[in-house]
């Protein structure tokens, strides 16, 4: 396996993004949220994700610069309507808003339509956390799960992402799809020639599917669907996974009136590319209106750490907390650099060719 | 199966909690929400809970007389100390605040520390929906709820609460623990006869538990442990439900400096019945900082509907948004009445006896 350090591929990702006409500042933005994913493990959001963008742009479907409009706004919230700009920009925009209020007013929120795939979206609350607050965000997605009893992806992942800065050496981040598994990780056993597992996802009589280049191709022609948090069904909890799914595709339309469910597929009716019309909901929780910061970091890290101590099923080692993982992979990926493999390096290269990049990521850079 | 109208089982449930010190207003309170709980089918959190809340005022871990007392406000915010009163009257006049300050500032938060159980997560909520605003609720709970790799209860089953209106005769509320199935599911199995699927609980070695009896007196010496939703490992998402776990025992408790995890179990270290300590976390968010609630309505109603018109797996009938099982259940409870088994009517005739309540649920009420 190949490797290329983060600062190198995080400079090339904002190479890529200005190429395409992408402003510089917005263009750092956009590298520094797809090299965190990287560097935190969760290579379906990172690099592996560059080509889309490149792509979406390319094609109109994302405008390369962004003119986050905010349409109603008072003391603690505010409606941005995106106009299809890079939802990475528009999102770290909107979050910056919800912290600023919440640093007024206790709380602080953003409603934001017509957006674009952001990234991911534990990086939004870790903004509010670097702030010393409390940050949550939720966003809907293109459609690819099937409400509890039927086979039709309609819903998003819609995933939920909640930050909070501790007394450790790392806040404390949950964030995941209210699926059982992602689109994105779908797209990685994909590049590494690997197959799904039962259960994850089924086909149009309820029955499990497992190749992933086919699933990928039969979301979007809702022959396939994945299934929410809790399975097939409601005797394994199934429909709170999609309770917690549609609460998230609320929060990120209904608030705003923008699109939910099928009007996010990205292809019209005549079965062309489309605007996207992503929708996102931040929220952020100013700590010391209720207590003393110092207080909340030593109440969460004790609490925290009373989990990691609990009783091990046998042949397990180690019981972790949200974020902790992610944590460590990154101490772990600045060292020794992302992951590439030979499906990416190919993307990589095939990105540096459409666009004329000379010397990008630098040989010299890449260790095996 | 017999069965008592709901008015009669209310007044009931009303003069029980007034026969053990419980003021007028406070056990009208009390009463209403555990019939809530019975109307929407929860068996579990209602007439089913009654003798758990006379034994607690009986032996002293909760205080009749509830004095919450609001040791921290600010515009958007309050933290306030239950001193051990009943839950349900705590959490209903902390939820009134969150509602009254969001209606001012477009959110409210309230966080309490020193409560009890406060019956179904979900009636909060619905004070808010009644008011034309979303509301959310949160509690911990007794350790019950193994993390990930773990084999100990050490999280509550935690729920997550979202209510919102709609433009249909009832509205979306999302209700539902973080664990598979919760503890009340387990006592009702147990009334019933019934057994507990395998992979909802896990003995020591991490195998799964089926006997209701046994799981629920293994949950108090932490030789049983629900599993979070998703199930064991991280295969299924079991990490996920653990991680939104962490989420709500977090919001319940280190934004009031309050109890957390083993501090929960309502048991000294001589094994004596103590305090329990639960936390809650409420938040009210006002529509119309927005957008106008009828646009807000319609966007959510046309949401719902699109979902439930999804195809449907082969051989069901229905698909059901969150809310609507509850809904169509009250319809049916408040015609034929609350069902009531012959291990729940021991408890209500037990509950009569130790009262020396003489005509109460009236016999001619109780139809087959």
């Amino acid at each position: 396996m190949l490797h290329i350090h983060a600062a190198e591929l995080q400079r090339f990702m904002k190479e890529v993004f200005i190429k395409v006409g992408v402003p510089n500042l917005d263009a750092e933005i956009c590298a520094e949220i797809l090299i965190t994913s990287d560097l935190r493990g969760i290579e379906s959001h990172g690099i592996g994700r560059l080509r889309m963008y490149v792509d979406r742009i390319m094609n109109g479907q994302i405008e390369a610069i962004a003119r986050p409009e905010t349409v109603k706004e008072t003391g603690t919230t505010a409606v941005i309507d995106g106009h299809h700009g890079i939802g990475m920009v528009i999102a770290h925009q909107s979050m910056q808003l919800a912290i600023d209020k919440a640093r007024k007013f206790g709380f602080g929120s953003v409603a934001v339509r017509n957006s674009t795939h952001f990234g991911i979206d534990g990086y939004y609350p870790l903004m509010a956390v670097r702030e010393g607050l409390i940050g949550m965000s939720f966003t809907n997605a293109r459609p690819s799960v099937a409400p509890t009893f039927s086979t039709q992806p309609l819903l998003g992942t819609n995933p939920i992402a909640f930050g909070a800065p501790t007394d450790e050496d790392f806040p404390f981040l949950f964030d995941a799809a209210t699926s059982i598994i992602q689109r994105g990780k779908i797209e990685v056993l994909n590049r590494e020639n690997k197959i799904a597992n039962d259960g994850w996802v089924i086909d149009e009589q309820g029955n499990s599917k497992n190749n992933p280049q086919d699933i990928l191709e039969d979301l979007v022609s809702s022959r396939s669907a994945l299934l929410p948090l809790g399975g097939e069904g409601e005797t394994y909890g199934g429909h709170k996974g999609y309770g917690l799914s549609t609460m998230v595709e609320i929060l990120s339309s209904c608030l705003q009136s923008g699109a939910f469910l099928l009007s996010l597929t990205g292809i019209d009716s005549k079965g062309e590319p489309s605007r996207f019309k992503v929708g996102h909901f931040f929220l952020a929780i100013n700590i010391e209106n209720f207590l003393p910061i110092d207080e909340f970091k030593l109440n969460i890290g004790s609490l925290l750490r009373e989990l990691r101590a609990a009783n091990k099923v046998p042949g397990q080692e180690r019981i972790y907390t949200a974020g902790e993982k992610e944590y460590l992979n990154e101490i772990y990926v600045r060292e020794i650099g992302v992951p590439i493999n030979n499906n990416l390096l190919k993307e990589i290269l095939y990105i540096k060719e459409i666009l004329q990049l000379d010397s990008l990521p630098e040989v010299g850079k890449i260790n095996s």
